[in-house]
Order: C-alpha cells, then structure tokens, then sequence
C-alpha cells in the first residue's frame, strides 16, 4: 500500500519505520522539502521509505497517518492539499496538546468538540479515522511489549475506512479484541480528552510505556 | 468513624451502605428534611445508618462523601455548611456531567479547571480527595467483583487527608497497589476528563461495569 506519514517527530517517524518494515511503499512527509528529520529518516529507511514535502505525501499516498503536533494538525493537512486527500483515509493519531501554559499540557479543543472532528469537517471528503493517540509510540506499533492486553480506540465515520485502519493496526501486532470501536468521529473527544488522564498517570509514575486494559464484570 | 454521605442516588446509597456494613455512623444527607429516598435508605440500613439534611450531615461526621450530581456539588455542599466542613476530609466522589445538550453528556468544568478543584476552593479549610469518580458505583465498594486488578485514582493537596482515605478503601477491597497517587487535587482534571471516554466505551460495549487497569512496560 502507498502511505503517506505527516509529522517527522517521533510518532511519525515511529510509524513511518513500522510501515516500511511491512513492506509498504511509504513517504515521509514534512513542510519544507529540505527538512533534515526527514531526509535523514529516508536515509536509513532502505528503498520503501522516501521523504517528500506534505504536499508530495498527500498525492503519492492512497493512506496518510497524521502525525504532526496537534496545533499544527490542521495546518499540515491543508498544505497536503485537500483534493489531494480526497477519499482517502486519513488516520488521526495527533491530540491537540497545548504546552503554552506550563506543565502539563491542557487541551486545544475539548469536551463539545475534539480535534479529529475539526479535521473531518475541514476535509469532507476525507474518511478520517481517529487510533493511536491514547499511548506512547512504542507501543503503537509493538503492542507486544507489553505483557498483557490492552486495548486501542478507534472511530470515524466511515465503516470501510475503519476496516481498512483496523487491518493495519492488525498488522503492527493488534489482536482484534483489543481494537475498540467506538463509534462515529465524535468519540475522538473521549480519545482525546484521555490525555489529560494519561499526562497525570505519566507524571505520578515516571512511566510513558503504559496502556490501559478494559476490565469488565458481568453487566450492571 | 462518624461518616456523611451527601446525595442519595446510586452512589451515595451504594457508599453509604458500604460504610454501614463496615460499622461505621453513617448519616445520608439530602437537601431536605422529608426526603424519601434517604428516609427509605435509613429503614433498610440497621442502627448505624441514619438520615439527615445535608447540614446536619455535615455537622455529624468527621469524613463526608461529595456524591451529588456534579452540577448540584458546590451547592449541596454549602448547605452542608462551610464551618462544619473546615478541617474535615471531604471525598469529591462526583463528576461535573452536563446532559442538558443531549446523550452522551458533556463537561460542566474540564480541561483547565475541574469540580474537585472548585470544591477546594471553595472550601479551603477543607482538605479535598478526589477519588472513585471514575467507574459505576457497584465497583467502588466491591472492587473484587472484576475478575482482575485495576485501578483508583486518589489526589489531593492533603497527604493526611489521603492516607485516610486510602485506609476506608483498603476497607472497601482495594489493594494498595490500586490506588494510584495522581499528586494535588489539580488532577482532578484529569479523572473528571476521563468520564468523556468512559461514557464512550460504555456506549459501545453497553456494560458499565468495568474498569481499568494499567499495563506498563519498561520505561522508555
């Protein structure tokens, strides 16, 4: 498959090498053509991985992860180009932190709206699927690490584009129990908002490579 | 111990039924004195359960339990009365959920501020704990009724106020290693944020009674 990856940070990048491990055909895509995060990440990716402007990503890509800083979200994906993204999945795996006001981070956009929203209402004609966001990178793509199960949200709107992610994150080492739908976009405001518990975890803890299992009882 | 339970929904019935069958004095505070629920929950309750308005509850117990709803909190709790409240441990049990705007509810208080640090400040003599707001009643006084370990979150500004609380839910079943130490009661965001992906997988897997555990791995 051909995968786009917006954002050259650490998820990004993360992904990026997952996918190229998987024998996708993946770019790297960043703002600028001569960012060096991404010519250095294609470098070492072999011939599957190359790096290319956000613009490039979003016309070379049938699948594009977003990865980019949440601020930036929306901003990067006009830069694809929206008749670029047009049709395709857009996996969402950005949350809207906001670090401008001391530690830790607040949200953006919470409680009546979420990221993954704003993005699909900016790109109609993108099937956004909101996964990933609530855990570290690491363990996105190698839930195995851990040694238990855990669980891995997923919503959008469009049931063949979840599919399609679903098979992916299948790929990367999901069981299928673990990945939880949970419904049209408007859940990305649960995922999202999980972060305000997940930084208060990580700061008691000292511990990012933590997920959550889903413990149920017999039904109330 | 001398303990008021203020609000007579499920949860404030459930808890204070728990801290009956403990040994404790409870007192079931409602904003009137002729409620039924409380005068009802008194006849079940045996000799150490009692009802009362919400300041006489307050003026009775040394700990009390916030379990009104969220949007009633603050003032269910000034009834109950400041003075009676100062030096007392009060256990913020609610959650600030608005469902005015239809299903599934939103926040009242999120993201930069939180119901259990109103609490606080509204009440400074008091010491707050924020605890158990974060699943269905009948497992914050039967932990062990889920099959595996998981998790309670507890903040707070007060060590000492903590360590008493801690001791009244070790009481109810839970393990020290569950009782997870989120810091001052600024994390109270964090698991008030949480109800907006709890009320999300219980949509989606229509069974409230779960819980969840964390899974870690090695630090990265």
């Amino acid at each position: 498959m051909k995968i786009g990856v917006l954002g050259t940070g650490a998820v990004g990048q993360t992904i990026a090498t997952k996918l190229v491990e998987l024998g996708h055909d993946v770019m790297l895509g960043s703002r600028t053509a001569s960012n060096e995060k991404a010519a250095g990440w294609a470098k070492t990716a072999g011939s599957k991985g190359r790096a290319g402007t956000f613009e490039q990503t979003g016309a070379a890509s049938d699948v594009v992860f977003n990865c980019t800083l949440g601020a930036g979200a929306l901003e990067a994906l006009h830069m694809a180009k929206e008749a670029n993204l047009a049709g395709k999945v857009v996996v969402d795996v950005s949350n809207p932190l906001d670090s401008s006001k001391g530690m830790p981070p607040t949200l953006l956009v919470s409680n009546t709206d979420s990221l993954g929203e704003q993005i699909q209402r900016a790109f109609p004609k993108s099937k956004v699927v909101k996964t990933l966001n609530t855990m570290w990178c690491g363990i996105m793509v190698n839930p195995r690490m851990l040694g238990d199960s855990h669980v891995n949200f997923v919503s959008g709107n469009d049931a063949g584009a979840k599919t399609t992610v679903k098979t992916l994150l299948k790929s990367f080492g999901w069981r299928d129990e673990e990945l939880v739908d949970l419904g049209d976009i408007t859940a990305a405001r649960g995922q999202e908002s999980w972060l305000q518990l997940w930084l208060r975890i990580y700061g008691a803890t000292k511990n990012g490579a933590f997920n959550i299992k889903i413990v149920a009882g017999k039904p109330a």
